[in-house]
């Protein structure tokens, strides 16, 4: 399991007042951090950090830090929150809080009041390396970011780095920062990722199930009233020619009547990953009156929260490659370079079907003839997924924190499908080249062949209201909405790597042999 | 993962004519085995094995063997297999074919004709050794049992011994032996078990998730056409209120019908396991092509099947402790040492309800009162699996046989429900009180607390047509049925082992701390 990060440590981050080589551009440049990592029984790496040397089983707690720039106050209108209602949950563990969902998630819990520690392995920037891949912006290390947080708002979030698969590190961090809430983003997410090999396929199953089954037997032991938000997906329930509904389903069957778990037909080892994570969290609740979240999620895109453009350093990532990119901001990044949008066969999974797709050969024809020859044919076999439902990020830290704020009951398992709109992929292109006209771009959509193994054409119609019956004001992607995705891909359009605009990660081809992805 | 057997080797056994110090009893005794071990990336531990040191990369073929005992012929009148008919399957690798279903399937499948190959990691015997545990019934090992079956039939079935999650491991075994179909046993395969402590689920989960990935990968790469008859459980489907189907239902909802799969409701992380594979073989069969038959087996009892009653080395395992004992199994033993048969809570899990059971309170008073008093309260708390399908060990060989020899189609991912009757537990009881009674048995039933967190009475009705129209001729539970199987636990009841009759694995109580079950 050469993919696993095995080192665990625990940092709570201080600032002194010495000086700290890697200034923070803007950020108070007075503070320096010390930090100790503990270390499990898994093998220690050493972490390549400028400071301290690590010491064994030592924790620094946070000092006082001159902070040169107002913290926000407490909460938003928004919060569910305060400090005056203790019987409200306050303290959330953000696990994989370093990554696209799970940053911008620990910081709009952070601003809005809540205690909160990431645990992450850090994993998601390996994968980055290994892979040849980077985020369109560029995002600072998960120790720069806590700084930053930390000089703008007075605000501590803590941090424990290692593998939730290493129960001895995650239960360190459950008795020491007793949650009253877990929001789990710690999970390999990709599905291309989980198609490129058998030894990622694996990878996936293993340290999703496992993770999740470790936070499970944490919550179990250490504080069992605390509330499991877990991040699901919207593809787990394939696509059936039913409407589908939120977690459950009323089946009247020769006569007989019952509430059943919805029927899931999962189409990549990642999307199967979390099929089980549902199932193994569903018998928890009703064995050990676990209460527990599971969130449906869509594809989310979007970069931008309230939290995160306070200042460069706490920029999110943007994925626009083949294997992490969503399809949303691929699309925008792929108008901003002149790229044209690639649609996968005919791009219609869902009902409408506007574009008529141009075909291969025509494809091949413009490559030949276009300023963006050096894409092959191949690089562009790049991967939409097969979830239908989209949400802005920034409506994917508000579901979150909804669904914190109102927490499930002791042993209850509640699914909720967490998306505001539903495109097609064709409906997609055609946003994007409408919004790319309006900025004098010439945006150009192509068809290839499809990597994937699904139904080009089928009915699609998912509820999902309960999120909306909690309070949820959805971002809707409207025209200004995506200017403003279109605009940021602009902005960084120099930084786009040709090419992560890749891969052949192919649900058929996928083999036993270890594969490097962009050679 | 310290239950997990990293050692692998493949053997071909081999006879030649020295004599060798374990002599079979009856079986000739002239024949010596040459063997040899290939290992794999794991570490390597040397199998204690009388005779050869292990050399590493080296197979000895079988040579001739003089056979004492004339072979039986090739097959029997319900063989779908003949030499004459090389279209169909022929060459059947047996995952687990050292287990309790495992072995009887290796050995009738030989016995009707197919080439078999055994895989297995003999981690289930590991498993008694770690818990203290012990088949009612003498078994040899399974070298000495192959080399038995070849004295008695001439036959050789080829071992290959190793982990399965071992990927390096098993593509060897598929290189070397080309399997037609593959029936795969080869898992943690009790709900207790998996309900020990957080170490074993983790186990229990990892193991068959990922062991049924990689014979996934293994058939796709190396013999595509290769049929997976996969043992599944038909606890996968809990206990819903309307019907259960062979796998898949019909859905009409919102006025749009759709087949999708049977909602799954597993209660114990050894069921879910198998929910798991259900789903990332019901994918791999979808995106790949794979052809696959999902067996969901009832409960099985008995231990004698026509090729393992030819020799007492040859004898099957009986289990009737709490951990892996199966119900009827476990209520023979129960009945034939005069301990009372146990019933969790009412009992009355199906719509039946014979039996009042009597309370805890007067079962204490029996107890005090008792000769079996050394048995403790808490010792009785072993669990009754929450299958209620049941099925004679005759009636699983005759099922993987029928699977095989009538394989899926590429692509089809086919589901059968494997039991032949449905009984509550007290219906179970009562049968063995009566046939107790038959034997002049005093067979007393009480009721203890329920560990298990299930419905105690609940609809249970569960389709089962489709391997009786594929042939099957069931073994039903008559009394002689049941007399046979109490005369069998009589004549072994001097090898009870009180201790087994344990333990407290409890669904609530499972915790993070390893637990030793049987101190």
């Amino acid at each position: 399991m050469a993919h696993l990060l095995s080192t665990s440590c625990s940092l709570k981050l201080s600032t002194s007042c010495r000086s700290y080589p890697q200034a923070l551009n803007g950020c108070p440049k007075t503070c320096s951090t010390f930090f100790t990592l503990q270390t499990s029984k898994s093998s220690f790496r050493r972490l390549v950090f400028r400071g301290e040397i690590p010491k064994r089983s030592f924790i620094v707690q946070a000092a006082a830090v001159p902070v040169t720039q107002e913290a926000p106050t407490q909460s938003s209108s928004n919060s569910h929150q305060t400090s005056g209602e203790p019987s409200k949950p306050r303290r959330v563990m953000v696990i994989g809080g370093d990554g696209y969902c799970g940053w911008a998630t620990a910081l709009h819990l952070s601003n809005k009041g809540y205690e909160v520690a990431i645990v992450d392995s850090l994993i998601r920037r390996l994968f980055d390396h290994q892979l040849g891949l980077d985020s369109l912006t560029p995002i600072s290390s998960i120790h720069n970011r806590l700084r930053c947080w930390k000089s703008l708002t007075g605000k501590t979030i803590e941090l424990h780095i290692g593998d939730i698969c290493d129960f001895e590190f995650l239960s360190e961090t459950f008795k020491s920062f007793e949650p009253d809430a877990v929001v789990h983003f710690g999970e390999q997410r990709s599905a291309p990722y989980s198609m490129i090999d058998r030894s990622r396929a694996v990878f996936t199953q293993h340290n999703n199930v496992i993770g999740t089954l470790n936070v499970l037997f944490a919550i179990k032991e250490f504080v069992e009233q605390c509330h499991l938000v877990k991040l699901g997906t919207m593809g787990e329930y394939g696509t059936p020619n039913i409407d589908i509904e939120e977690g459950y389903i009323t089946i009247t069957h020769n006569g007989r009547t019952d509430t059943l778990p919805y029927p899931k037909q999962a189409s990549s080892f990642y999307h199967l990953s979390k099929v089980h994570d549902s199932n193994n969290i569903a018998f928890t609740c009703k064995a050990w009156g676990i209460r527990a979240t599971d969130l449906n999620q869509g594809v989310v895109y979007g970069v931008r929260t309230d939290e995160t453009e306070m200042h460069e350093e706490l920029c999110n990532r943007f994925d626009y490659d083949g294997v992490f990119g969503t399809a949303l901001n691929r699309f925008c990044v792929q108008a901003a370079v002149g790229h044209p949008l690639t649609v996968y066969g005919k791009g219609g999974q869902v009902r409408g079907n506007d574009l008529v797709p141009e075909s291969i050969l025509n494809y091949v024809e413009f490559l030949e003839h276009s300023e963006i020859g050096r894409f092959s044919l191949t690089s562009l076999c790049f991967t939409f997924t097969v979830d239908q439902g989209y949400l802005d990020i920034r409506d994917t830290v508000q579901c979150v924190e909804l669904a914190i704020a109102n927490p499930a009951r002791p042993g209850e398992f509640r699914v909720f499908n967490q998306f505001t709109e539903q495109f097609s992929v064709n409906e997609l292109a055609s946003l994007v080249t409408k919004a790319g006209e309006k900025l004098g771009l010439d945006v150009k959509t192509i068809s290839v062949p499809n990597p994937r193994v699904e139904a080009e054409e089928h009915y699609y119609n998912a509820k999902h209201t309960k999120l909306i019956e909690l309070g949820l004001k959805p971002h809707l992607l409207s025209d200004s909405l995506l200017d403003s995705l279109l605009n940021f891909a602009i902005k960084f359009k120099d930084r786009v790597d040709a090419k992560q605009i890749m891969p052949d990660v192919s649900w058929r081809k996928i083999g036993v042999k270890p594969k490097t992805v962009a050679a």
